[in-house]
């Protein structure tokens, strides 16, 4: 499968787990929230309704850890009949907290790519999380340099991206998305005519995956690591 | 004082209370967790608590609704000494979510003046609350034909409004910032030699207020209503 890249004129990334480890610290927190309310459920079914409460606020809430926060929260009254203590909310609240001051542990080659990139193409941060929380890993990151500036989607669907490039005066054939989610960052933009690379990342969230039904006949690549994307666009 | 408004290429609105009605949303949660936490504090301490738990939470939650609940909810543990009840915590979140779900109220003569203003300005919605939310107010408002797109500000700081201009393209001189908050939406513009537009509304943020001192020179107007614009920019 040959894609031509020539025309891009811009570079969205995704932020979490494709720049930077996100997931991770999600999945220590569901551990956490499991250990918390372990007298009253066990951590699978903790793990389900979690899940399902955050789906359920979704519409409300949007993405970020914000929102996980508040779902948890949610949880664990629903989940303990209203009788768990106010010392374990606090703890909820805590680890909440806690995800939002994390240290940021870059991927592998990511400085490296960019740096690179930079200088031929306009690279933007494309995210669905909290504005604040994605400012401060980028400061953090030290990447800041490299990129124009940062997007935040509301969601990661055909219309936000098709929003995103009127917004950016550009065609669909000028943009290349990198990200770790076929769901996010990949299939809405070669649905509208764009370019995606993906790069998997070892943990999805469950809303993040996809069927293979969706993926067939989709023309994206898929690569391993995010230094592969130079050989790509070189 | 006659300033020349004739270079300007974007106008920024700012949302809450400018277009619509907002902070008396946030008046009306204050007074429901003053009446749920009645029997542990005064209406005035709870009201100094919970401002205060704003202020602290301010650097890892940011602004919006969902920051706000998880203070409140912060302030119920700590005023009732750890003793409220499950049923006020949920009481809590759902203060949040009927926030959230709020019909959108237009201010008056808004329609018009955007109507009249998009023929010739680009319009961006700029506004440091959740995008999922600004969204949504913006979508129920009717109003999404007027803006270019929303800008979503983590804060509204001399820095944060430098990079809007570098990200948009184009020199201060051809922006001009409207809203109702002199702390956010005009002094860090006029410190960076962008116009501005005060609108003051009725109901005021104590975050937001600012000294008379702060105003003392700086160039900008003070119209008391929206249709005002209208004689300034023809």
């Amino acid at each position: 499968m040959d894609i031509n890249y020539q025309h891009i004129k811009v570079i969205g990334f995704d932020a979490d787990d494709t720049l930077w480890v996100n997931e991770t610290y999600f999945r220590e927190a569901e551990d956490e929230i499991q250990r918390l309310l372990s007298k009253y459920e066990t951590p699978n079914k903790i793990d389900q309704e979690l899940f399902k409460m955050e789906m359920k606020n979704l519409p409300l809430y949007g993405y970020g850890v914000k929102a996980f926060i508040l779902s948890m929260v949610e949880v664990a009254l629903e989940l303990s009949n209203y009788n768990v203590s106010n010392k374990t909310i606090e703890a909820i609240l805590n680890i909440g907290k806690n995800m939002l001051e994390k240290p940021v542990e870059l991927l592998d080659g990511v400085e490296d790519v960019l740096s690179v990139l930079s200088k031929k193409y306009r690279l933007i941060l494309a995210t669905k999380g909290d504005l604040l929380d994605q400012e401060r890993k980028l400061e953090k990151s030290g990447l800041t340099k490299y990129f124009h500036h940062i997007e935040v989607l509301s969601d990661k669907q055909e219309r936000n991206y098709s929003n995103l490039l009127s917004h950016l005066d550009i065609k669909p054939s000028e943009f290349l998305m990198i990200g770790n989610s076929l769901k996010s960052d990949v299939l809405p933009l070669v649905n509208i005519n764009a370019h995606a690379i993906h790069i998997p990342f070892h943990t999805t969230w469950a809303h993040e995956t996809v069927s293979k039904k969706e993926t067939n006949g989709k023309t994206y690549k898929t690569i391993s690591g995010l230094r592969e994307v130079l050989n790509l666009l070189d």
